[in-house]
């Protein structure tokens, strides 16, 4: 009897034994997969190349959304779909122009980027005083008096020494977002904000603000943070400088545009759904690489490895591009009301949206039980060196998903180039290391597959 | 009385877990250090620019050697040394020409570079048919019949599914290191090798090769995968067609340069000496930024870092540029050498010389109960995302040393890059990103902080 027990015993460690080599094996045929296939890669570089300019409401998102569905459509996915959704719609209109005019040291023009959904100067320009400040706080202590009149520039750095470079862009981000309302508050008639970057260099980067319905809309620029150190040094050398700058953008009428939703259907459970994710749109001043075409690419990638290798999942898995991220956010939003509507059965949703570089980990914002069993996934993924699995994950457009219950997670790149290019003029198809992001494709497809496999 | 027991191990918690507490405050203050000053970044810069082409036995490597050692002594160290070296020269001689040569298809040029310390053509070039092989054993197989009077093409590409990308370059790089005379052996006129990179572009790739003594001597050159790609789609078309190559390398007499070395005395054990070093010497047709410029400069660092904070090591910390590791290594043995004739105590020995990238970890090469407790450094790593301990270290340049029983470890970057850059024209210091630099830096500083502090 006992040595009946002891076989048992034993074959069930040797099955246990054998799914885990099974599990390897699927997951080493993916990164193979990923590792020497360029399609995902050709894609991306479409994207970029083609598609440059496709902030929301724009004619090029709307030839991106085309091209998105159309290569989803060739894939022979089980359903693709243009989810309608109402958008913004702000146009930068002409190359910003911008200098700085002393008249001890002469003019020296910096480069500047109007920020997203900032009004223009208008053809003529604006031309004023300048006051640096570092805060609101600040600008609080300064006053009207000081103010009034003037443009404020707003020079706070990310801090330098965050590992966590996320963390130092939260940290210097309220310049570019309320600035110019905290600003008008007090009489200032623009707003000059340092680029949100650690690099030195001359790329401004743009980025979305917002005013204040209750407070005079005033104009508002980022300036490179070579441009941002020349302009601080210039007004040690002269309080009584003048900054020009000149923006022709304007906020038009909203437009229809669309998410885009590509799907291979679940074999047991087809009605519960897997969502994989980017956002489509990018600011027009780069390519909308890393941010974020890389991530609606990768997203693709998991369904095309899941073909090409011959994996049938068990729930629904879609790749969702969703459109309207950098302004709005509406995509997400439609995309979980129509959840709603429909009634659909989301089982989880992972955002890749913080660039195509070295794949760290997964964050997740899961019930206990299941986080315990998600952070144990990190066996697997050692091999590859990608060891961060942490607790709290989410993105942008998967959130409003997550408020109905929806366990959200994060694919977490290495983060330490994200953000020389985010947002700026740098953000192409060349900054992409192909292995990188390829190594990205085959870690959010593994993750994916085992969230299916083993119902995590 | 248990009350005073109680007390006294309170205390003693307390005493371990501000201990803890004061040396995570010094890895910080390392880290804070490095992400906010310059000098190193600007010295990579220095030498990048002004000593490229500082291969060993070169005027410019000599320049590097100048460079490096005034600015150490401008360092105010406790010692700066020229530490005297013989070392092999070879030039390369004019640019490099090559190109295919089909009757059917016309002649297309290609990227090709002369292997370091190969012979060269002559200057009439060397045309001949083409014998594209995978491996030495397709050679065998071939036989002189096939193969004499040709070139023979190594074509065999670093395996793109390995993460470790230095495995995939060993498993490659005997074709560049021994092709030439595995080839001759057969009576092959020239050779033309696969660049060891996982990169597909227009750099060719040099690097060391070796004759074997009895054997002919025959040229060979290292062609960009651009290149081999477009050779091998050719000889499919026409396999008669005829490879072109024109170098005008040679060897000369050897020339004495020198090991630059900086040191800080130990305040305790002043004869117990730590190595930190990288590679001076680099192949000439890049400037030598990541491989290894960048070892050198962070090397130096790592003694700036504990200037600039007050750390008073307990032993003598040194930082070490070698000459010549590129070719014959004869700065490792040098070093080595004069260690033994003087009797030195080394302590413990690290080398900076897999890139600048992102910092993953540290290899070690120690006794086992040495490593246990080197692996348990890991926990002061983790807070910079830097979390590969692991068993085995080293170095081209330390490993003489270790010969003799030091201790080896090696710094261990990210690696997906490297071989983009390696040994070629793409190797310049706009490669080498700020923030991962330093990351090193003080990754390579907390290091041996902890191995002196905490006598590892």
């Amino acid at each position: 009897m006992r040595n009946i027990v002891s076989f048992f015993i034993l074959l069930f460690y040797i099955s246990l034994a054998s799914k885990a080599q099974d599990t390897e094996k699927t997951i080493k045929a993916f990164f193979d997969e990923a590792l020497t296939d360029k399609t995902a890669y050709k894609n991306l570089e479409n994207l970029c190349k083609n598609y440059k300019g496709r902030v929301t409401g724009s004619e090029k998102a709307a030839g991106a959304v085309e091209f998105t569905f159309q290569l989803m459509k060739d894939m022979n996915l089980d359903r693709v779909e243009k989810q309608p959704v109402q958008v913004p719609c702000w146009v930068r209109g002409e190359k910003e122009v911008a200098s700085i005019q002393s008249g001890k040291n002469g003019t020296k023009e910096v480069s500047v980027t109007a920020l997203g959904m900032s009004v223009g100067t208008g053809i003529e320009g604006l031309t004023a005083k300048v006051v640096e400040v570092q805060n609101f706080e600040e600008l609080e202590k300064l006053g009207r008096k000081n103010i009034e009149g003037k443009i404020v520039f707003f020079n706070r750095p990310m801090d330098p020494t965050l590992i966590n470079t996320f963390a130092a862009y939260g940290g210097a981000a309220n310049q570019r977002t309320q600035g110019a309302s905290e600003a008008a508050k007090h009489g200032a008639v623009g707003v000059v904000v340092r680029s949100l970057t650690t690099a030195h260099d001359d790329y401004p980067h743009t980025g979305v603000m917002r005013y204040v319905d209750s407070i005079p809309k005033i104009p508002a620029v980022a300036i490179s943070t070579n441009g941002a150190d020349l302009l601080s040094a210039s007004l040690q050398n002269d309080s009584e400088l003048k900054f020009y700058f000149r923006t022709t953008c304007e906020t038009k009428s909203e437009v229809t545009s669309h998410n885009v939703i590509g799907e291979i259907k679940g074999s047991e459970f087809p009605e519960e759904i897997i969502t994989v994710g980017g956002h489509l749109d990018a600011w027009e001043t780069g390519e909308g690489a890393h941010d974020d075409g890389a991530g609606c690419m990768q997203s693709v990638e998991v369904l095309r490895i899941f073909q090409k290798l011959g994996i049938k999942p068990k729930r629904t898995i879609r790749a969702v591009m969703f459109m309207d991220e950098e302004v709005a956010q509406r995509g997400g939003k439609e995309y979980a009301k129509q959840a709603e509507l429909k009634n659909e059965k989301h089982y989880f949703a992972l955002e890749a949206d913080r660039g195509a570089f070295m794949p760290k980990g997964f964050g997740a914002s899961v019930p206990d039980e299941r986080l315990a069993r998600i952070l144990d996934l990190k066996k697997y993924f050692e091999p590859y060196g990608i060891t961060d699995f942490v607790k709290g994950g989410g993105g942008v457009d998967i959130s409003p998903l997550g408020q109905s219950g929806t366990p959200l997670s994060s694919f977490v790149p290495e983060m330490q180039r994200y953000f020389d290019v985010h947002h700026s003029g740098n953000d192409t198809f060349e900054q992409v290391h192909f292995r990188e992001f390829q190594m990205g494709s085959a870690a959010i497809a593994s993750f994916i597959w085992l969230i299916d496999k083993y119902d995590l």
